[in-house]
């Protein structure tokens, strides 16, 4: 016998026959004598509604009262789970957020999980009954209900799985797992029966959206052992755990790709010290998240500096940077969105040499220039023509021995 | 200044631009220097669909689980109204059943209003900031969200109103006031300025389904003064009240008209003690609402009864009386479904003779059959044939001297 989180999101929940599947599934579990508590999302499309409706009163609506408005999504799926599961004769019972309650800081939007109360909860599943909890939402300090931000739903679940210290966190959704890489490039992409927290949270923070990142970070923080499956097929998913649970290291786990990207040259930098403070400050002030970094070394007492930020953020950077001209120094300023940035990911790096040079050789031999390289201890990045991405992609998955046997 | 409770039901605040247009009306009262309270239904539409869902899972489904999803309309209107109050710069803020709380019994899906906490909100009245509050639910003593039943959000207006000791209830609808009786069929109904919360209740329970009944027996019970107003034109509307401030008492306040009504004859029953318990016990036990009672006077040691049931419990009050037909013995039961109630209503009645047979009189002249007579205080109801509704309601309200002037 387990104690089990079993996470659906609004695809799995789109209507009443889904609600009927989803029961269904959950039922099989508790027969199978695991303790069972179930999350929810809202039914697919309700939680943009909802949205709209306060953007169109007001773009800049009370956080409060748009926490109050969206989170009634997750509250009507409660209760028609919980009555979908009594009809099938499984015990169950919806709870909000504020009746468990899931404390959380009083962040309107974008709250955090402070405490979730687990004994009530606990005592009921240790009877059989299944509770059945609002995801996304919570109670702040002002006994007003906070919501989560977006997928946090996701971060529900796991933060849920590490109160009732659960055996597994099971996420239900409309992929069957984690791929090697994206299976529209690859066709030959092979979904991993296991990934580590580090190299799934380097994968989600480059593309690879299967799992909202904040709930990675916190299973890996707080050790929930966490399934990716998919809710509408009968097989299992990718487990997401701790390193030491993966027995067999692969060098390269996956290969991501990111087209969200732009670059940034500044030539003719003076080269002194406070120069890069005064550059990356202001976008900094500015909201402007900065990635890659490279800075060539000084020949003249100037230096050129490269680095990249999301495409959206392009023309407020540009923006920036040209009013702090002065300050800096700079010549000329080149604005590129025309980038690519694909990353290897692996733990097995860690302790083999030769993974960088391998991508290096794979690139070079379809002719693919690498503009910037970042490296951290378990991820390659290389950014490179955006026309290139899918060659880039499909030559490094073959390179790192990733394809699927034909 | 006055302190107000102002309560919009659902076709007002069906919309983005309703929920705007109601914004604007607390406004100007808050800005005539009111201190007000705003209590809301769900979004018009938005609770048929919520009920349809819990029924289309299981007709047999949880209440609690019901309450939950249900609650939820309301919870989404307050958020948009606090919005776009906001928006035109009042200070504004929603506020659930559970927050408040607004104690309620147990019952769910038809829960009694048992305490409201009003500290908080009046102090916040005070300076100046709205309370939008959820109609239609409470806080159980399960700590779950409880319903008040179907046109419940009247009723938290009302215990609103008393709890703030408010000086007036607005509720806002679609009709513009109580009339003198039906403007479709009488032409020349008039609207009326006041009426008294007792000659409310017995037009409401006739028929004349403006406000909650148990709506108007609370506004009785705690003295709250209740208008009914157009949401959608911009003038009073009727003034519910205390007969006391009722200065100009009518002999007759208006006329009702029910066509939900069968007449149930039962024939040479035999006329000794317990006959009568024992037809209108079954029939109690069974649900069934007995109205209208007559009871000839015996000649024979049997007596003809006759009484009538809500249409649609004719074949259960026929099928109870079948099965009791041995016990209670009569000879013959006729049920006859093509009457209706016709009922003239007066607070002046209680002092002025000769009412009742104004209205036989009138109905005589015009040919039409009285069948069963009842009378109450301030109410006198007679059975005729269906077919006769609108001739009698027509020579009723002229008879009364009710007409508008042309």
């Amino acid at each position: 016998m387990a104690r089990l989180v079993m996470k659906f999101g609004g695809t799995s929940v789109a209507d009443l026959d889904r609600i009927r599947t989803v029961a269904t599934r959950v039922k099989r579990e508790v027969e199978a004598g695991h303790a069972v508590a179930v999350v929810v999302s809202a039914m697919a499309g309700v939680t943009n509604q909802l949205v709209k409706w306060c953007q169109e009163l007001s773009p800049l609506h009370d956080a409060r009262e748009y926490d109050t408005v969206v989170a009634t999504g997750e509250q009507v799926t409660t209760g028609l789970l919980a009555i979908a599961l009594q009809t099938i004769g499984v015990d169950a019972r919806s709870w909000q957020g504020w009746q468990i309650p899931i404390r959380t800081d009083g962040a309107h939007g974008k709250a955090r999980v402070d405490t979730i109360e687990s004994a009530e909860l606990l005592k009921r599943m240790a009877i059989g009954q299944v509770p059945v909890v609002a995801g996304f939402q919570g109670l702040g300090p002002d006994n007003r209900v906070t919501t989560l931000g977006r997928g946090g739903s996701d971060l529900s679940a796991v933060a849920l799985a590490a109160a009732l210290k659960a055996d597994r966190c099971d996420i239900f959704t409309d992929v069957d797992g984690v791929y090697t890489t994206d299976p529209r490039i690859v066709p030959k992409a092979r979904k991993l029966d296991r990934i580590s927290y580090e190299e799934m949270l380097e994968l989600a923070s480059v593309g690879a959206k299967v799992l909202q990142t904040r709930s990675v970070e916190l299973a890996m923080k707080q050790g929930v052992r966490v399934q990716v499956l998919s809710s509408f097929e009968d097989k299992p998913g990718t487990l997401v755990v701790d390193e030491d649970e993966i027995v067999e290291k692969e060098l390269v786990s996956g290969v991501a790709y990111s087209r969200d990207e732009a670059k940034v040259t500044l030539r003719r930098v003076p080269d002194r010290p406070g120069v890069a403070a005064a550059v990356f400050g202001g976008l900094a002030a500015a909201n402007v998240n900065v990635d890659m970094i490279v800075q060539n070394v000084s020949a003249d007492g100037t230096t050129d500096m490269t680095f990249t930020v999301g495409r959206a953020d392009l023309a407020r950077a540009q923006s920036v940077l040209e009013q702090a001209r002065g300050k800096v120094g700079f010549a000329e300023l080149i604005a590129d969105p025309g980038v690519a940035k694909i990353s290897v990911v692996g733990v097995g790096m860690r302790t083999h040499a030769g993974v960088a040079n391998t991508m290096f050789k794979a690139l070079a031999e379809r002719g693919i220039n690498i503009e910037v390289i970042s490296t951290s201890e378990i991820k390659i990045s290389v950014l490179i023509r955006e026309e290139a991405t899918e060659l880039a992609v499909r030559a490094l998955h073959t390179a790192y021995g990733l394809d699927a046997a034909a």
